[in-house]
């Protein structure tokens, strides 16, 4: 499909930073009652935005405290950004006001176009000319639009209790659907993974993935991208603005309406045609973006580039700092536990990912026998047993980190001797010698709590097997 | 390998019943000292079983307010069961004595045999001697031994605080790993799922697998069987007491030890040689065990098969009984949400797993456009989007159901029209119509609430869609 403003948005102004960075806001369809969605909406942005805020409604004077006002026209001083949560049929011309008003950028909020119907698309189309004729850049219809930890905008329409707001974060995500972007935010906070922005951006008339990708690459604040697509609007854009973003930062993506009838789903969902699923795997991999299939892992990834480096770095460089070198895969892979099971499980899925479960050195295999309880089982998992200690880790570690590029450490708190001592050692033996740790700790209540410690220390958690080793993979550039 | 106690043992003594339900029970090498294993062992005893516990040891009086033993001969009135936690060059004598007092099982739970070397490999050959001498049924060496919700039995070792013990109920685990075992049994107690057995027997002298799924076979308080296999002993046997447990209840398997790496670390664990994983699969085929292929998969499958039954059920017979029908796949599943980007997922997931994604006919749509708010998406998924209310739900899963054996519920919290009665109205339809619904729902703190709710009302909820089309796939026998 070609539309009509790709390319000429793109030239008519690249910069969408605004958006993120307000610093003032209209809210034109703030309502006075408590349990409208536009009220949810002013109330969580009165909360977090520390610039202005400008409720637009001719029904009321005051909204929560805050003057309202009758149109845009009539905020002194001018403001950045409008939000639309106004019935469909009332968009047209409050867009309209918004642009005359000199209103840089509008997110509508508002549903009842394009998937709907063919009433609902020509008014889509009217929505492009006026981004077209007037200039103004537009997120939406049909979307949660942003929330951003950093600037405190949050036009997510849903009340606290029912979605928590992550914390601030080096991870940003774009996400065409709303659900997966509630559903995501909600769950990094529950995680504890902190959330620079996300966006959702619905319908798409006018700002889409490749807008965002080219914010977010040059955007400090984001260390880490998580794309949920179901269409790209744009291949060819879309894989160089990927592509330059990827290489400054991990980008990572899922795409669904992956088979026909997902694909019909994904259609009367956001009015996308999500297109031949192969042609976006090649141009995932040409764009240097990591492909997940599922939640769950993309919830892993989140998790371990928001904490971990790659392991492919070279060593450290005369400037100090180490390099990814893409060259390498950093697949040696050492996994240290005090449940044997737990050890022979992820050394059968380290071998099913491709990583390598290397054979200790004779010299180390020795130097730990030295060191190490005689019931202690030293090869490749290490199983230091349920007689375990703190420190029994630690040297463990430490001999093995030596021989290869990152470890699986699977903790089980069930041994006496573990206390709060194993996570500062973990966490001191991976700091000094510069290679990545991830932590397997399946269990109940008390690893809960201990996952909380260890993640507060900077190492990600997972709670099978399965989630440790893909994250080991991911790390080590093999999934 | 053939071991000289596996068909003997099956003649001798086919019951081992008394493991789990004896009437007393002797805890040789309890200690008075807190911190210690056996005392830890010792407590756990106390708090839930409630027939006779006798700690015995010659250095005390009492242990914990009870009289403490010099030997086991010195208990009048004898003694079932006999729990070993000595060292393990003690254990030979306290076993021989366990049996001359003519006790019928003995845990032992003592490490140091086979797992370790040669010495330790001879030491179980002395116990197999014991074994076939005195007619005693060993479980272990090297073992956690047994947890029984409904007896009280409970040899595992680790305090409540760092394990949690799950309610009672109809899932019972047997498991070669220790920590396996720890690790799903915590895990359970954090989930609400409850167990009704769960047996490690360790380096398996005597009691294995086959003996196991007899017994639980014939278990009434076993509804579903879960098997966490490094290497099974007699693979005959094993086909054949597994297939006579399959046909009377779900049975599920995870196989570990399937690379040489993996395996190699198994031995060095339980000393047992894990074997081809051609050859267990095919076993696994026959004997009609599901396999699954990793934790969170046995998790799901634990969770799903105790509290849905199996989608393929035929129509409720003339004696008001529904019955499996093994010859039907149960797979046409109905999809509903109010988040429309989960349900696209869902809709890939579903056809990837060779699930059916039914086309709803005409009648039910036009039906359902006359009674659902006209911005619902009517298909399959249905997306009731976010101005849902708790009795959409219940229209559109009464009509979609009428023409699917399954349904996924993709429940998102976001919507302000959700509240507790959703659970309620998905419980009757569910219910009234005798088919099976998988509740998926992604999300934070406020999910997790709801989430409890729904199980509470015997609804299971999985926290991606990956998870929850996998769990409708084990219902639908397609996995």
């Amino acid at each position: 499909m070609t539309r009509l403003n790709a390319c000429g948005m793109n030239d008519m102004s690249e910069n969408i930073g605004f958006f993120f960075n307000p610093d003032s806001i209209a809210v034109i369809g703030a309502s006075q009652a408590y349990g409208k969605l536009s009220n949810v909406l002013l109330r969580s942005l009165k909360k977090r935005f520390k610039g202005s805020i400008y409720p637009v409604n001719p029904k009321y004077n005051s909204i929560n405290g805050l003057k309202c006002y009758t149109g845009v026209k009539a905020i002194e001083g001018g403001v950045d950004i409008a939000v639309l949560i106004v019935p469909s049929n009332a968009v047209i011309q409050a867009l309209k006001d918004a642009a005359d008003a000199g209103i840089k950028g509008a997110i509508v909020i508002s549903a009842g176009f394009k998937e709907t119907g063919k009433s609902g698309s020509l008014m889509e189309d009217e929505i492009k000319g006026i981004v077209n004729g007037h200039g103004i850049r537009v997120i939406g219809p049909n979307c949660m639009g942003i929330y951003d930890s950093f600037s405190g905008v949050d036009t997510f329409f849903i009340p606290e209790e029912r979605l928590e707001r992550p914390e601030k974060g080096g991870l940003s995500i774009v996400s065409q659907s709303g659900s997966f972007a509630v559903s995501i935010m909600d769950t990094l906070a529950m995680e504890g993974i902190g959330l620079a922005r996300i966006v959702n951006y619905g319908n798409r008339v006018d700002v889409g993935e490749s807008d965002l990708l080219e914010f977010l690459a040059d955007d400090d604040n984001t260390k880490v991208v998580a794309l949920y697509i179901e269409a790209v609007q744009d291949g060819k854009r879309f894989v160089d603005a990927a592509k330059r973003c990827s290489e400054k930062k991990p980008v990572i993506a899922i795409k669904v309406g992956r088979h026909e009838a997902g694909a019909n789903a994904a259609k009367s969902h956001t009015g996308a045609i999500a297109g031949r699923y192969e042609i976006y795997r090649a141009a995932f991999k040409k764009a240097g973006i990591i492909e997940v299939s599922g939640y769950d892992e993309l919830l892993d990834a989140c998790k371990v580039f928001s904490m971990q480096r790659p392991a492919n770095l070279s060593p450290v460089s005369s400037t100090g700092q180490a390099l990814q070198d893409l060259s390498r895969d950093g697949k040696k892979v050492f996994i240290l536990t005090d449940g044997g099971g737990v050890g022979v499980s992820l050394t059968d899925l380290c071998i099913e990912m491709g990583l390598d479960v290397i054979a200790l050195p004779e010299d180390a295999k020795n130097n730990l026998s030295q060191k190490l309880p005689s019931f202690c089982s030293i090869a490749n998992p290490i199983d230091l047993t349920g007689s375990v200690t703190d420190n029994d880790y630690k040297i463990a570690l430490e001999e093995g980190l030596k021989y290869s590029d990152i470890a699986i450490v699977a903790a089980l708190w069930g041994p006496p001797g573990l206390t709060d001592k194993l996570v500062y050692n973990i966490k001191e033996v991976s700091k000094r010698l510069n290679k990545p740790v991830i932590i397997c700790s399946p269990g109940g209540r008390f690893t809960q709590e201990k996952k909380k410690l260890f993640e507060e220390n900077g190492l990600p958690v997972f709670a099978t097997p399965e989630d440790a080793v893909r994250a080991a993979g991911l790390l080590a550039n093999k999934l």
